[in-house]
């Protein structure tokens, strides 16, 4: 099933704007009358008829929704510290909206790179891997700091991880996850959380892991630890 | 430890060439008489001296030498029909060595699309990652066809699998993988494998898997089956 992406009006009317307006008018030369089916990241997807058409927009009306069972099971955020070279983390996003992710923060370190992070670009990502893998649901995106972070976390909601190269007992990242349950895990950036955040966030409730022993880029280490996760986690 | 790659001449020497002699000479202005670690794939470290800089070479000398422990075990090959985009290829790579593989097949499959490999580019890559994560085992790159490739599996000494999208009963990645053996993974290309290639490999003895619900592509499809595997064979 084709997707496309729109945004509500009220409860029969969606309107395309942006990149999907030509791939609807122009690469599938679709007409008022045919039929689309659009996505909201609700995890509904829309049936509708197109009631216009113009260079930047395209009117739809609801005949029927459906909404969509989740890809997985069991929520996952990862929380990242983000790379100067933004391809990289922009190429993380794409792969874990793919993979499966509900919430993605870019968090803010003390040994973080300064960085600015194109919402708008990294939203356009977002939207694209959604379709290309037939995923409905639209992860949140938040920026924020690291201590903000931690001091919004309830342990008794979540399972929390904290990834780290520095000292301490650790375990691999595959036996504590068997717990099955909604879960946060934070990716450092390249230098690493420092002593003090790992003592903070251990403090709070997070579990200490390994993700092997080899010495891995922020941006693969996070789409390592989304894919385990997943793979532990799938809906047949 | 900081890693530069050589190629032995004999067992006192090394030489090395192209962009780590501007890492060695220019970056970390090293001199003869200094100190140098080289690898050369083999698993091994070689600790040196530098005897020769020129433009173009580093020559050194091998004081003693050290063969590593893999970061994981079992050995994982990933055969993968490259995409025309060869950056999502590059890619792959890139991460698998990051995280441990062993063979890299790439494999022309009936639907796959017309590329050009380029094995030096992919070299380096490989080259690179190797010395980013720490991982002095250099992986086998192999082009083969998808049928050379069923023809030459031996399921007496390896677990395989093939990832595939049609009909017919699939395992998780997961389940199947607990027997922790050296294992291929088979992943077709954006157009899937023909029914006639899985029905081959099910019978050369392939196991067929799901990679979950999501349609991933070939590159997230490649790099979160290489996660999985090693989220569950972690060397701690």
């Amino acid at each position: 099933m084709q997707l496309f992406w729109g945004n509500k009006i009220n409860d029969s009317v969606l309107i395309v704007q942006g990149e999907d307006v030509g791939h609807i008018s122009k690469s599938l030369r679709k007409k008022i009358g045919d039929e689309v089916n659009l996505i909201d990241g609700s995890g509904k997807v829309f049936h509708c008829v197109i009631t216009k058409i113009t260079r930047n927009q395209v009117d739809a009306v609801v005949m029927s929704e459906e909404l969509m069972e989740k890809n997985w099971k069991n929520s996952l955020s990862l929380a990242v510290s983000p790379t100067k070279n933004l391809d990289r983390i922009e190429w993380l996003v794409e792969k874990i909206v793919e993979i499966g992710i509900d919430c993605i923060y870019f968090i803010q370190c003390e040994r973080s790179q300064k960085v600015n992070i194109r919402l708008d670009r990294i939203n356009r990502i977002v939207q694209s891997a959604m379709k290309q893998s037939n995923n409905v649901y639209k992860p949140l995106i938040i920026q924020k700091s690291f201590t903000g972070l931690i001091q919004d976390f309830n342990a008794n909601e979540l399972n929390g991880f904290i990834a780290h190269c520095g000292d301490g007992d650790k375990q691999p990242l595959c036996r504590e996850i068997i717990k099955l349950k909604d879960t946060l895990i934070l990716i450092g950036p390249e230098g690493d959380f420092t002593p003090d955040e790992v003592t903070i966030a251990l403090k709070s409730g997070f579990l200490p892991i390994s993700l092997g022993s080899s010495r891995l880029r922020t941006e693969t280490a996070g789409l390592y630890a989304v894919s385990v996760f997943r793979g532990l986690n799938l809906i047949q």
